[in-house]
């Protein structure tokens, strides 16, 4: 009855995309706020005569739309191919922008949208991320930090207890999946990007240091209003999400150039692990491949340094404090689970390192001193590492970490009349997911494999954690009837149907030195342990991303732009909106 | 610094349940809508004195509170237990209702929320249903019936793009994971129930028909305002979420009785597979264990019956036909990959079944003739089956065949005035995710496994399915870069990382007599096939349910109830809120 008639005029004819030879940057489709710098250039596939080149920009000479010409590079990177570059411009008028670059043979449009914003709503916006956090670990994170009695909840998350949520597509310019940098550029530039970039556009060039920039929310809001801006995470601060807010190189291995970076520029507060590219090469933990001390730079610039948790205590204390560096280990900090119970991981070595509670409440004592308000960004990036490894506990128990982290933002938010955007999402899934319980009181016969064990539908019944702590976190996970949180992406490695006590997972080690990896002997004599051969290259040791829509739950002024199929570059227009960022504010 | 303070005022003090040894239906912590019926019973572990017997509804003799007394059962199931069992009641006033039972030694309490409605918003309401629907099958579908330009989507599915959204949890009253029965219970009648039951407690006795009953919203909407009923599936109509619809029974299995009370109920609009139930023994294809012939009782009782495409499209043209039943095979119908494309399954021996969005077309132009309104619910149930079966691209074309049944409904709706509440949401998630792509040109050199084709993250890319047709469904699922959509719970089965093009997927087969499964070893032969051993018990032959939360979606007037963390009972509370159901309207 429906077939075809309906239907067939939403079907949109452009299926395929353009195969034209010229690349233009920013690409097709993509949406500017009016105002945002961004860095224009266009590839040639070949060389090509400037003086045949026509670039125009809705019809008009692109030096003129764009107020100055841009350097042309007759051989790229040293190859037959040309290039135009025009750094830091700016479109003002909202609308639709058309792009037709003609090298006198091949032709190549692009149509952009650019974008004002409305009043500004909001003094402040918060950007919680959490990083790889998937539905299964928001429901595990309920079912320990809440409790559930015959079915039903016994509370809710302050993550998901909100009055506006929508779906978050996460895919990037070049895939379907996407990892933490490409997703966190797309919320911080409104841009797409590509995995491994941050803040550019990734050109074809061999430099991650060259490619096309787009500007990220942190500089306009210091450069339009005179914004504070916090960094907070507990990974190490030169990852892909904290470095998104700030950094742009194709590569987010660059942690060097990525510190320097956040140096040049200086955002109020920032705090994670990652000291080792902070510290000079000679000195014990570094990494970093120079003498550079960004401790000391970052001091004499005027920050308040922490490498403890009363150190931080202390200096956001202190009523003069107003820029503070916060740096708790040399590599990522430890997960919650490890730093209050099990004291594993690096928890030995730092051992008094905060929750991300602490980094927060100390974020907001600091920001908040700056009248015009403030954009903070605060991860909790380890529920993806962990997630990564298969440690479902610990990527469980630090979501519940986020959630305390958000339920006491909204609680200084209220307490100041709500003038605060709070946004609380993930920058990309994990294929993990809560199939039922393992039941040690189940297939106890000798020899039975363990995973009869594994309890489903009526057979899972209820995990038995002991009630949480003041904090929601139970005492221990090692219970026996446990959450069977498996994931659908495996390396070769040895299940053991239990959680790792002593230290995270590892569930494989490098096979060779041709850069793939095997199971980790380390579990082969657990008992009842079993190799589980992976469905993945042998070149991937560990649980990969996935790409389902991420959940991003909103509250706060602005926040009823947060509904239905929203595109990760929309976070960054639900924010600059309520921030009024465009340039006619 | 948040420590203690702020959150330990929130962590309730009621952890444990309380473990006294009555049971009490409806449970503790029901909500129950004014004026809705329901059964009253409790539950006694061993005998007791009815002399002593003590049972009170808010401090008042539970006979006076309901107007009448129960029936006391000495010996139930004759054993050493007594029950009391009142059924058919009703509270209509709102409030907290606290009913206490003592026998004399023992005693056990309960709490229950009795609620009004609002004025009725909504004319109609029509819930959606994608059976076990999860987010990896909706975003392959987006993928696939969109298309996706460097990253970024070319349109939005309509289950998505709708005003209102919420995350549904769907825990049952036995176990974190739930099954389509208790599911589908908790929306039509507002109460959590077990794995395997429909419209009732599930209590202790052996009898799967005599547990104590919770009304139906089909019930409530014809016995209080008149409404039309209808109920449209591809599944058999005796399944799960169809049946829960109306029907009453601990055994979802209970085939036959089910097709009883769907005649004893008399919807008006009765729509699926299954007729095998329906037919007397006799007959060939039935399945029924008596003579009973249903399909001339529904065609005496005044409705059209429709058992093919082509007479659905008659019926419903018809003026006349108020009532009807559509039954277009004996069992499950077929997927849309296969009826459009691929002619597997089922269709050479029901060529001429109907698609989903003929079957919804023709429910409302029947219902829409009851000038009081109509409920509808629509199953697509198939995406559930294939994943059952890890059969990934029959699960997504039919999550697009939703897609356009809600999309067309929309339309209609916004013909008449946006009078009609339209709900869409899964009944339980598949711990299915896209992890990537498997691409043919990846991995070539031979003897090297299959596994080494699964492209990750940027290596993922984008697909190349060809452009949609008018329906949003690409000609070709067998393409050299297609989705790998992977599930986290697994039997042993051979994993050959295609499509099945000849017949839905068969991972597993029976193994024995003792109910244990094996992998099947049809596809041992497929070239690179390899043998994944699965993660679940060998008893269970395919992938399972997972326990994360549902999406809801919704628009039309009553949908603004949609927000934040629900309940699957909430979804119950919206609906009959919209149509303004309770005692006092």
């Amino acid at each position: 009855m429906v077939k075809g008639s309906a239907l067939a005029s939403l079907i949109v004819l452009c299926w395929t995309t353009s195969l034209s030879a010229q690349t233009i940057y920013p690409i097709d489709r993509a949406e500017i706020l009016a105002g945002a710098r961004f860095d224009f250039k266009v590839e040639f596939p070949g060389p090509v005569d400037p003086a045949r080149l026509k670039v125009t920009v809705n019809g008009a000479d692109y030096a003129a739309a764009f107020g100055r010409g841009g350097t042309f590079i007759d051989r790229e990177d040293g190859k037959d191919q040309s290039a135009l570059i025009l750094r830091d411009v700016t479109l003002a008028k909202p609308g639709t922008v058309t792009v037709d670059v003609s090298d006198g043979t091949q032709q190549r449009s692009v149509a952009w949208t650019v974008y004002d914003t409305g009043p500004r709503k909001a003094k402040n916006v918060i950007l919680f991320i959490g990083d790889g956090m998937s539905p299964a670990h928001r429901v595990a994170a309920r079912i320990l930090s809440k409790g559930i009695a015959e079915g039903k909840s016994r509370g809710k998350l302050a993550i998901d207890d909100m009055p506006h949520m929508a779906l978050v597509a996460t895919a990037g310019s070049d895939s379907i999946i996407t990892d933490s940098a490409n997703s966190a550029s797309a919320y911080a530039t409104g841009h797409k990007s590509a995995v491994n970039a941050l803040g550019v556009y990734a050109d074809r060039t061999a430099s991650p240091f060259d490619d096309p920039r787009v500007e990220t929310i942190t500089s306009l809001a210091r450069r339009r209003h005179g914004m504070a801006i916090g960094v907070v995470t507990n990974t190490e601060i030169e990852d892909a999400t904290p470095a998104a807010m700030v950094a742009h190189t194709r590569r987010r291995a660059a942690y060097d150039e990525i510190v320097e970076q956040f140096f040049v520029a200086k955002p109020d507060v920032l705090m994670g692990g990652g000291s080792a590219n902070f510290l000079p090469k000679s000195a014990a933990g570094s990494k970093r491949k120079d003498e550079a001390d960004y401790i000391a730079k970052f001091r004499d610039a005027g920050y308040q340094v922490a490498m403890t948790a009363s150190e931080l205590g202390a200096s956001a204390a202190k009523p003069e404090t107003s820029r503070l560096l916060g740096l708790f280990a040399t590599g990522n900090m430890d997960g919650v689970l490890d730093r209050k119970f099990l004291k594993g991981g690096g928890v030995k070595k730092f051992p008094e390192q905060p929750d991300l509670t602490e980094q927060v409440q100390a974020a907001l004592n600091i920001l908040s001193k700056n009248e015009t308000g403030f954009f903070l960004m605060v991860e909790s990036g380890l529920i993806d590492k962990y997630a990564h490894l298969l440690d479902m506990e610990r990527a469980v128990y630090d979501t519940i970490m986020l959630d305390n982290a958000v339920r006491q933002t909204r609680e200084w938010a209220r307490a100041r009349g709500d003038d605060t955007l709070i946004l609380v999402l993930a920058d990309h899934n994990h294929p993990n997911s809560l199939v039922g319980t393992v039941n040690d009181d189940m297939g106890t016969t000798p020899n039975v494999p363990l995973r009869e064990r594994v309890g489903v539908y009526e057979q899972a019944g209820f995990p038995n954690y002991p009630a949480p702590d003041a904090e929601g976190y139970p005492s221990r996970v090692d219970v026996s009837r446990r959450l069977a949180i498996f994931s659908a992406s495996l390396p070769d490695h040895y299940e053991t149907f239990r959680p790792k006590l002593d230290n995270p997972n590892e569930p494989t080690v490098k096979a060779g030195d041709d850069g793939t990896f095997k199971a980790n002997d380390k579990y082969k004599d657990v008992p009842g342990a079993v190799l589980r051969p992976g469905n993945l290259s042998a070149m991937i040791g560990a649980s990969v991303h996935s790409g389902e829509d991420v959940i991003l739950t909103a509250t706060g002024p602005g926040s009823e732009r947060v509904h239905g199929s929203m595109d990760n570059t929309e976070v960054f227009r639900v924010m600059v909106d309520a921030l009024g960022l465009a340039a006619a504010q």
